[in-house]
């Protein structure tokens, strides 16, 4: 299977390294918005203007669209599922429903499998939600997330004046995740669930207290949280906080008809968030370009694909060592 | 929906409970091997002889095949297969390639569903070794079992001379637990990975010391663990230990392109290792009967349903709510 790279950012370069893990794809190429001659990319595959990516319809089977949610995902998606099979990490989660009908309007026209929304949550979160929702009716779920560096905070705190530049962590509070594994089923406040820990390079002569002060009241992003911040040098931050790390735990309690207690959970810890979501998102190619083959068409989530569509291997060999 | 139990024991029964917290289904009734009016059901469900099954052929939309491994299923589930969607919990792994075979032309021939060995292992367990492994293609995985209790052990303890009941937990060992969580892919022995825990009423006058002997020695079931055994009274035994917990641990450790380590895991903590397989049935049962409504025939196993067909709710909801 002949794959394709659209934006090629951290995510694009992890599924450009995904690939080399999956030896029924082949790497047919990046394209991107900007000059290709300015694009290295890290494996040495060639680079095309994204412009001009129709010309290769017959050589591609399926594309990853490696935009951002904001503003790319929402255009290119339904864009290039009029004419290829495509996989998205479409993450804003209250926009789902409209980027689905958007997706599956073209896909259908085209007769192409779109995948949205896929990644780790949306994607791997949401499977093992609904998985534990189905088994457990009776019961209460509870996402929690970090301990990660939240892409969205950081950038926040580099906006506050006198700030050079910084890292943000969101943290799950153990005393939390233990309530809510002994099946206590708790009520918990945002401030119960996780705390926000800052590493914040000050410019020059700035106002750290005010600077502090400025963070932990920041309405939204900090106010209803328990927030530290700890301000360093420039060269403790790229020294100790250059990784992009993620994670986080899913957890269903729940009661069975004679008042058994059960816990589910799912947990991840990730050295690097766009790679662990890259690779999803290239296990759900293969899946949309074998969903394709067996005659499916339109917009699809991690809910409508059979988990057998994701591997490499056959079905009597997954039932055989997997099963 | 309605939904038929076929054999009456533990699992069975886990289902009838299940159905009560499943309001789509409707139970048709329990069938069974015993006279029928010797049977007293949980919830008051009609019971009906095996025999008569095919008379309701007409009025049951899928059947829960409750029976044992060993013997019942390899015979029931091909013969029910032929007339019902249905699903069964078949669990002897090394034959399981032999049992989807005879399911699946007698399903085929049927024109109906037959979703066999769910439960959490196989079931859940193999889904979680599914995506793990199709996400991180280089990585090893890792099952562990319990705390929980083994019943063939416990039986093998029982056979013990001078042994008046036992009942046997499989640990699984926090060492080896945390060596997987950090990620270095350790190469586990057996005794590594579990320990066995056994509490044994002896018989008046018993041996205990040769009690215990024996039972460390046992090849295949103790030889190769670390084994603890404790002498207790019937009275003890009756109060701390007639539950049936159980639970698991699968960890997936790989890493991606550029280096990355990434730690997948998925646990279970069950008060009832009975009534969560049971919810496994019932929400399998759900899903075969819509496959079957959407065309589709043969076995299947946990691999081969989208998750949305395990869900009461509909697509738009879930991609609503839980993506």
């Amino acid at each position: 299977m002949k794959i394709a790279i659209a934006g090629y950012g951290n995510l694009g370069r992890g599924v450009e390294l995904s690939i080399g893990q999956n030896p029924d794809f082949e790497l047919f190429g990046v394209f991107t918005r900007r000059a290709p001659e300015t694009v290295k990319t890290v494996t040495g595959a060639k680079v095309f203007h994204i412009d001009n990516i129709l010309d290769y319809k017959d050589e591609i089977d399926v594309v990853v669209i490696c935009g951002g949610s904001a503003t790319d995902l929402p255009r290119q998606t339904p864009e290039l599922a009029e004419h290829f099979c495509v996989v998205d990490s479409f993450d804003t989660h209250a926009k789902i429903p409209e980027h689905f009908a958007a997706v599956d309007t073209a896909a259908k026209k085209s007769g192409k499998v779109a995948v949205i929304s896929a990644g780790w949550d949306p994607g791997m979160f949401s499977l093992n939600r609904l998985y534990a929702s189905c088994i457990l009716p009776e019961g209460k779920d509870y996402t929690f997330w970090g301990k990660g560096v939240s892409q969205g905070h950081s950038d926040a705190i580099r906006r506050i004046e006198g700030v050079a530049d910084a890292k943000q962590y969101t943290i799950p509070v153990e005393a939390a995740l233990d309530a809510v594994r002994s099946g206590k089923n708790p009520d918990l406040s945002t401030r119960e669930k996780h705390t926000r820990e800052c590493f914040v390079v000050a410019e020059e002569g700035a106002d750290k207290a005010c600077i502090e002060e400025e963070i932990k009241t920041m309405p939204n992003y900090f106010a209803d949280y328990d927030t530290t911040v700890h301000f360093i040098s420039k060269e403790e931050l790229a020294r100790d906080h250059s990784g992009i790390p993620h994670g986080g735990f899913v957890i269903r309690s729940g009661v069975t008809g004679s008042g058994n207690t059960h816990i589910i959970e799912y947990s991840l810890k990730l050295d690097s968030n766009p790679e662990f979501t890259a690779s999803v998102l290239v296990a759900c190619a293969r899946a949309a370009v074998r969903m394709n083959a067996d005659g499916m068409t339109g917009a699809k989530t991690v809910f409508d694909i059979a988990p057998a569509y994701l591997s490499i291997k056959s079905n009597e060999d997954l039932r055989k060592e997997m099963l």
